[in-house]
């Protein structure tokens, strides 16, 4: 027995949870397995039954019948510890429940509730439980708008679980269900924590921060809550004695000046402060105790530079929404990444987990994720990782892709979830943005700016969090989602051209699909459907084929790779050829939504990471934090300078005119100082020099556009691919390389035997 | 003494107010004059010191100094009425002061008071009021948020005052102060109301209506609240009593089956139910009654058919906002104008120039006014009048073209006031939209999504009444406001021809200028100066010249005027020529828009009436209720159902092919029958068949497209105008008639003599 809860003193004690399916409300499990909470039914089904990685192939339609049970987990109600004060009381604390649940106790049921991001807890002594007694947790199904289970996404339009488990482009239709955090037993002194909320404000000067303190207590209000700060060196700063309010709740504010104010990783360091509350009973005994970070940054969303309207003829419509994010009045050029549930099963998802892609993210000049919207609402470690990494985080609420209903039912349920999260997640300094959720007013959701969930959403933004700026969905006007894949659809153009032609505020996704890695897709496909790739097997049902609807050769895309790679002739290579296609395409990207600085502010691929292996995905990182070539080309692209060069596409033609334009890219604060680069072409090892651009440097934060170079590429080519090199005489930190392709299939090569 | 308040029973009395200016809080009026309350500073000044009207000539400019004075208005408090039972206790209750006060009560301050939209009463009892004593209401001086007096609207940029009272394009720098509204003593029994909302709000079915009944009161918890719901017949269908809450605060909420639903007036009947409130106190004796009226419908805002995103290129941004009006479940197509302040002074704002504007505007077949951010929260009055006239009513929240800071004084004063405004206006079936203001989101603002102000309103419209649409502002993305004019300045190109082009979601303000009608000028305008019109008169004063800044000679436009419609010798031809341009205008820009349902979903024109009678403007109507010709054009324009013809534009040069495509417009739910429209040319008074239209009818709220029709224009004209004449052999209702203008001013012109 320890307090599990490092910000509290509590004595707790972990039960020995049971769990069993049964089918409808009122039976009950005819077999109990051991359960491991935190934790998901469908976990402890399989290891009692030693199945296989749910991963592999298509074991996940094993877990389909999961869905539709309702899963009771049990305990023992344990009798009062010998070490443990007469006046302590038990409770029942949950930390999240995955998705809805009755508790019982002794066959009587003492609570409901609905929710994975709230937390609740029971006094079990108010409840009249005595040791011995049966505790049981009835989780309900899985909650579908509609019965039938060849649905997808749409099922999950009236709940505020993730979207993502009913199945995705890049995510099995595998649901969890279960104790997804913490519930425990706890002895509570008299007087405890029910609740703590923090609330960082940063004056309009910087010179000064507020920081608000709400909370709710459970206890005799003749005590007091005593609250200490402690600055980043560990200074004693503030100390103070709160009066409790005899409602139950509290409420304290204090100042500090001149805070040291927190900064993403590429612009400053993460200061911060520590906050302590204890609560003091009335004979001045500390009786419970919590323990906070907070940084403190003014984060606001302001109108891009040089980007207005998107026409000046009359009649006129509105101008763009701003879409600049400028922390602590410095105006921050996002380079960023869409960040997935690293888990199908959330509860796998811990510090150990995510710490190793925070870390990939930094090291790759990216200064924020967005946590979109058909995932998880993250944990708290995860907020403070990125707290401390210097890593801003956009928050997105639990909606996407689906028209979510001016339901009553379901707005209650929303309303109380999202409070629940802006309460925990608003202290976080790298909190820089609320977003209603996914594409909502696009014509595959079909809300719009009357839903009354996203009036909600904004209404209740507005009351926890004022500050920190709301968008009710990406994309908004102006800012600009897509496309998935070297060439579009449409038009068989390729996107690297459509975005050169853009005039977007913020490109917030766009995405170039690349294979997995051979590590990757051995652990999930037999060997027998390694190679050549095929409809119909592991590869398929992992996202290779018929992901995306509009393409039914997405992800893997062969016709495009075959196009730009020439034909592959074992994994190896297939496996090359497209992480290459992958990755250069992604450089292209990146680097023109930088040139289009400052009318464009925000550059996000999608996606960052995975829930589980992908064979095919426009992820930077495969499952369990394998990263893809793309990961390094990203990582050239967002240094926070270089040089670059503007092509108009990937795909050449022998003897085209192969044209280019030059830039300096700066990010940075800071002057760059002048410096001559060199723009070279190299075919088939041979290199030339095309011209000498003698660049005055940058402004701070500023971009520099540099001349034109054209060259006639040869007529043949001994190598499918050619590269074109920025080298810079006086600081090779900024040389920048690019592979671009031949297209040598054409019926005239005569490379090509007919 | 008599119940002022026809809903209250109380015995109130008018005081004897008197009035001075002073030049600081501190110091008192050295004269004092009678005033009207309700009431102006300015007007009972001019009264009294005999001024000429501040609407002739340049007058209003001896109103300046009125804006920086204190202003305190004084009456004597009085002693108990015999006829008043001894229970009954003294208030002062004021409606509505403009701008900001104190109260004063034998000198000492009782109440401080901001906003003219909020109405307080005062406990004079509890405030040891002694009969004689003075009471004391000290206006303070206009806000603003710079001291300069040469700046304009910019100065109401943190106040909830009507910016365009700061001057605008149509309306004088003229900044009323004072009582505007109802200041009275009122004896009040021990228990009466202090204040009701009502909240209909009709089921999804349409089956049912639940009216919500909120208040607060003041007295003793022990009686009861009595209430009667009447049916439109007059039939008693609800009788309940309510208990009072001891918090001071009561909740009713009764639910009526099969309400009879309210309907625009184009689209059915006005039903309108009755509610009667009675509190009761402890003996059971009625103590305070209030009686209101509200009607049932179902109002959304739903996307506009085939008009869903700009484009279908990817990277994709979001789809349009809706902006179809839906009425009980039926898309309703909106024909309406922008209503201004009728009057400089909101005093002079009276049922009795209300009802004719309404009348009016009914009698043009307008459905819904947009009550514009700069003006005016009309009273209850207005509202009552347009639930009884079947009038839609778009309302805005008094913010328009400023940029309203994120500064809490001012957020405190918007709270209050638009919670004031929800609370009294959400009862009415007519209150069809919200909307935070006018042209907030583009350049001259410079406000956007971020902006607190507009958060706080979208927040107080959910709490409030979240079941009626609310707009962040006006235009938001797809709509369009402008152009104000025949032609557009940038492009020469008319008006009409580029808005065949566009595909606007809706046009909810475009303009077309035109001269006041010569009574409206020869009442302002010295007769020295009437004609030739030049600036530096009472027409530069009164916005002919110089009221847009893009364009000096507007509003009234002399050039163009000249290229349309020739020369003009005097000033009846002058005003004859301006009017007729403005009416052919309107016709086709309203029948444009019209002509883009479903795509398009209003058509708004820039604006209706004016504060002031203005020398040249956009509007339909003149000052005081004096229709300009512009008026019959778009009544004609916005007949239910009539024949059309999309002409590309106005001007045509001799010889010319004149085309032009046939339209049956329909915006009724009944299908329109097969008939044979006629075509027909005439210049000159010689008429030509063009073509005859077999047409097939229209379908349920559907228009119909005909053929296009071409002809040769004669190379000489007698006239400078001709006419397009379109004729229904069965149904002469829908005919219509356009008049078009010859350039005849061309130098190769045989008419012309150089």
């Amino acid at each position: 027995m320890s307090p599990i809860n490092p910000a509290s003193t509590l004595l707790s004690e972990a039960p020995k949870w049971e769990l069993g399916p049964h089918a409808d409300r009122e039976s009950s499990p005819t077999e109990w397995i051991p359960a491991e909470v935190p934790g998901a039914v469908q976990l402890d089904w399989a290891r009692e039954h030693e199945w296989d990685d749910p991963f592999f192939a298509d074991n996940f339609r094993d877990y389909e019948w999961m869905e539709d049970r309702y899963w009771t987990y049990r305990c023992v109600v344990p009798s009062h510890p010998d070490q443990c004060p007469n006046d302590h009381t038990l409770w029942l604390r949950c930390d999240g429940v995955d998705y809805a649940c009755h508790v019982l106790l002794a066959g009587r049921v003492i609570y409901t509730h609905e929710g994975m991001f709230t937390p609740f807890s029971i006094n079990l002594e108010e409840s009249h439980a005595e040791p011995g007694q049966t505790l049981e947790i009835r989780i309900h199904p899985v909650p579908k708008s509609t019965p039938t289970n060849d649905a997808g996404r749409e099922q999950a339009n009236r709940c505020c679980k993730p979207a993502v488990s009913y199945g995705w482009d890049f995510h099995p239709r595998l649901v969890p269900l279960g104790l997804w955090q913490v519930a425990i037993m706890e002895w509570r002194p008299p007087l405890h924590f029910s609740e703590i909320s923090l609330h960082p404000v940063v004056s309009d000067d910087l010179k000064s921060a507020r920081l608000k303190i709400e909370g709710l207590y459970h206890g005799h209000p003749d005590g007091y809550l005593a609250l200490n700060l402690t600055d980043p060196a560990g200074k004693h700063i503030h100390e103070e004695r709160i009066k409790l309010d005899p409602s139950g709740s509290f409420r304290a504010q204090l100042t500090v000046c001149k805070p040291e104010l927190w900064w993403p990783h590429d612009h400053g360091n993460q200061p911060l402060y520590c906050v302590v509350l204890t609560l003091h009973d009335i004979k001045d005994e500390p009786s419970d105790t919590a323990k906070r970070s907070v940084g403190f940054r003014r984060v606001r969303l302001v109108a891009n530079e040089d980007n207005q309207r998107a026409s000046d003829d009359p009649p006129l419509t509105r101008d763009y929404p701003p879409m600049t994010l400028e922390i602590n009045g410095r105006r921050i050029f996002i380079k960023g990444s869409n960040w997935v549930p690293p888990d199908v099963f959330p509860c796998r998802v811990t510090p150990e987990t995510v710490q190793p892609l925070i870390d990939f993210a930094k090291n790759a000049h990216l200064n924020l994720l967005r946590c979109w919207g058909g995932g998880l609402i993250n944990p708290n470690f995860f907020y403070d990782l990125c707290d401390q990494a210097g890593l801003l985080i956009w928050t997105e609420f639990p909606l996407a892709c689906n028209n979510y209903p001016d339901d009553p039912a379901y707005l209650a349920v929303l309303d109380q979830e999202s409070k629940s999260i802006l309460k925990r997640v608003r202290s976080h300094a790298c909190q820089a943005l609320w977003c209603g959720g996914n594409e909502l007013f696009n014509a595959w959701s079909g809300m719009n700016d009357q839903s009354l969930a996203l009036r909600l959403l904004a209404r209740n933004c507005f009351d926890f969090d004022p500050y920190t700026p709301f968008l009710q969905t990406s994309p908004v006007y102006g800012v600009a989602h897509g496309y998935y894949g070297v060439e579009i659809a449409q038009s068989g153009r390729e996107a690297i051209e459509v975005f050169q032609e853009r005039r977007h505020t913020a490109y917030t996704e766009f995405g170039m699909p690349g294979p997995g890695s051979l590590e990757i897709l051995r652990s999930f496909i037999p060997e027998s459907e390694l190679y050549p790739p095929r409809p119909g097997t592991a590869w398929e049902t992992h996202h290779a084929f018929q992901a995306w609807d509009m393409d039914t050769d997405s992800w893997l895309g062969l016709l495009t790779l075959q196009r730009y790679t020439g034909p592959h002739h074992f994994i190896e290579e297939l496996v090359a050829n497209g992480q290459l296609l992958q990755a250069e395409g992604y450089r292209h990207l990146y680097e023109e939504v930088r040139r289009q600085k400052p009318r464009a502010s925000m550059a996000l691929n999608w996606c960052f990471n995975e829930p589980w292996p992908c064979a095919a995905n426009n992820s930077l990182i495969s499952y369990n934090g394998v990263p893809k070539p793309a990961l390094r080309a990203v990582a050239d692209s967002c240094r926070p300078a270089l040089a670059s060069a503007q092509i108009p596409r990937l795909l050449w033609e022998p003897g085209d005119t192969f044209k280019c334009t030059l830039w300096l890219l700066n990010d940075v604060y800071e002057k760059l100082s002048a410096t001559s680069i060199q723009a070279i072409l190299e075919v088939d090892y041979r290199s030339e020099v095309l011209t000498e651009w003698m660049c005055p440097g940058a402004d701070v934060n500023r971009n520099n556009k540099g001349p034109e170079c054209n060259v006639g590429l040869p007529q043949t080519s001994e190598s499918r691919v050619f590269h074109f090199h920025l080298k810079s005489k006086e600081y090779p930190e900024l040389n920048s390389t690019y592979t671009l392709f031949f297209n040598l299939d054409r019926e005239d090569n005569p490379l090509i035997t007919p």
